[in-house]
């Protein structure tokens, strides 16, 4: 097991009719800058219920925040808290939502010439102003994390902050709210937060045993809950579950003394980029191509997985690793969830050595675990995922 | 799942070689009382270790604090730091010194009329002493918890205090203490975790399935280090898994959003408070008899037991659910710990009509997860137990 530092000190507000108990958590004499999507949450009745329970609160909206947060437009919205003295942020949405909100936590007390060092200088946020989140869609971990990923139109960029200053200091899950969310995100939450464990988990054994046993026990329950979820969204047993996975998925607590990979987000960031793709759909375009590009590499783990979490007890090591890619990609399709670029666009020549150039123009030498994934390799893993 | 709300605001640090970031956690100006037990840091380095990493900040040293921390005595260590005025408090030591260090960080601040109070009328510690904690035997997990057990001679009684002012500011982890631990101590420790996480998890089906997982992946862990750590308390990988198990099992994470049980420890307890036996080991002489006295409400968690953590898969439920209680004491004796009260005293006649007795007096109608166990119930549990 590697060394590590482990705090999280966000509030986890978990179950039915949790909303009302905003009151409780936001200072009374703060002035709120209430962040917000698309305007779901003025339909499903959230919205009323945030309402209702800042009643005494000090209010100022702003709404329209989109997936993918975007700069230009999150810079709108720090004028806001500029112009009218907000004190505290509330977030209440999805990934994106809170993402967004944790750059302007950062930016509001950002003294450097522009915001957008934060992200292009990865400047780490040590304090930020206080926020709190109400989760509207379970699958990033945000609500539970101090990272956020924000986009830049004009460059096609999608670039990563974070620090110790962007804990929420509340989050409130009511798993109530996955009844409102149409199928296509509830798929996109599921492949988001089982992709986030495979990120942290798909390296190779460093005899962590309690962390790949808690990685695979959030695999095991994501894949048991997900055809409940889908096929009845108001099941509140398994709504419940699946909540509670995606935020134990990436709160830090399954990464810590493991190696890390993440190259399947750094490459789907990319796609999200060029082809507006959906966040997770990029995930299960990449994720299978990486793992057999890398199947040396990651073979003891991947048959550890599929004996754990698949149950695949036949055959010599590299049966079962194959075996586990396969009912991996399986999985990702009874999601309704596609995993070729081509599903996704006709227009996919030359992705793979444009995101290679991308990356060599950052500099980024070496992607995944052992940092080995030169710009070359990342042209072979993409072109596979054709 | 049930309703919950959770923040742990510790910070871990955790690895090899990690004393030494002391110096970065407890503030330069503080005046800090250091509190440790019989002086087996003295022998073992890590006295020498701390002393090194504080070696520019004010210190007071208390030492003595023997298991089961005794009030009394603690009394005397409050009369330092109000005297000394002491503006921090460093635990080094295990369960009884942190626990100690914990009714000490809120007696320093308490403005009741004495600090007997906290325990026997139960009262919230929301603010105390700030504290650090250099852990240097796993076992009780309060180095990243909330709660404290108190033990005062003089009444013979064992009583919690708990409240989220006293979480830890940090607490330090170097799995290299484990080589100097003896024998007897690090089966204690193993089986302190291991009921931690049985006592909250082997009540009813809730449909936690997160939770179920993490709580199994724990049993796991600690059931395939045990071996390895008792054989060989130098294997570092065994040993910082057995570490990092002992802090999760009790930290308050697998206990959000299900039942929980704690009977076997209330019982326990008393074992301690009549005959002094290690608090380890009351709990491997309760935890048989509790199970096989309330096997038909909790056979159906018992058997998922027997079949993911001990791979039991023949038999019915009842059959499954009996051959894992009868693992479970084989493995408390594979950690050289007796399972029966008469294992440990010749004077057992009578105590569980008097730990009965006891709780008649106390007004404790029910324990467990069902609050069903009413005192002649516990009655009939210990004597099973003789």
């Amino acid at each position: 097991m590697n060394n590590f530092e482990f705090k999280n000190p966000t509030k986890i507000i978990f179950g039915k009719d949790s909303i009302k108990k905003l009151e409780n958590e936001i200072p009374k004499d703060a002035k709120v800058l209430l962040l917000y999507g698309g305007g779901s949450i003025k339909k499903n009745g959230i919205y009323d219920q945030v309402k209702k329970a800042l009643a005494k609160v000090n209010i100022v909206e702003f709404g329209g925040i989109p997936a993918n947060p975007e700069y230009a437009l999150l810079m709108d919205a720090l004028k806001v808290i500029k112009d009218e003295k907000i004190t505290y942020l509330l977030a209440v949405g999805g990934g994106s939502v809170i993402d967004g909100t944790k750059f302007l936590s950062s930016a509001a007390l950002f003294e450097g010439e522009t915001p957008w060092d934060i992200l292009s200088k990865n400047i780490r946020t040590e304090k930020g102003m206080p926020f709190g989140t109400v989760l509207t869609l379970p699958a990033t971990g945000s609500e539970m994390n101090s990272g956020a990923v924000i986009t830049r139109k004009e460059t096609k960029e999608k670039l990563s902050m974070g620090g110790p200053g962007l804990f929420p200091e509340f989050s409130i899950l009511d798993p109530q709210v996955i009844a409102s969310i149409p199928q296509h995100q509830l798929a996109n939450g599921l492949m988001d937060a089982f992709t986030h464990v495979l990120e942290q988990y798909m390296t190779y054994p460093t005899e962590a045993l309690l962390q790949d046993r808690f990685a695979e026990s959030i695999l095991q329950t994501i894949i048991k809950v997900a055809p409940k979820v889908l096929k009845d969204p108001t099941d509140y047993k398994a709504a419940s579950n699946f909540m509670w996975s995606c935020t134990m998925a990436l709160n830090g607590l399954i990464q810590k003394g493991v190696p890390t990979d993440w190259a399947v987000h750094a490459m789907g960031h990319e796609l999200t980029a060029l082809f507006g793709i959906d966040h997770a759909r990029t995930l299960a375009v990449i994720a299978p191509s990486h793992y057999k590009f890398n199947f040396e590499a990651k073979k003891e783990k991947l048959a550890q997985y599929a004996a754990r979490v698949w149950n695949i007890t036949d055959g010599n090591t590299d049966d079962k690793a194959y075996a586990a890619i396969e009912k991996t990609v399986a999985f990702f399709h009874e999601l309704d969830i596609d995993t070729k670029l081509s599903d996704y666009t006709k227009d996919y020549e030359g992705t793979a050595e444009k995101i290679a150039q991308r990356f060599t123009d950052r500099g980024w030498l070496g992607l995944g675990e052992h940092q080995s994934l030169s710009p070359d390799k990342v042209e072979k893993i993409v072109k596979m995922a054709y």
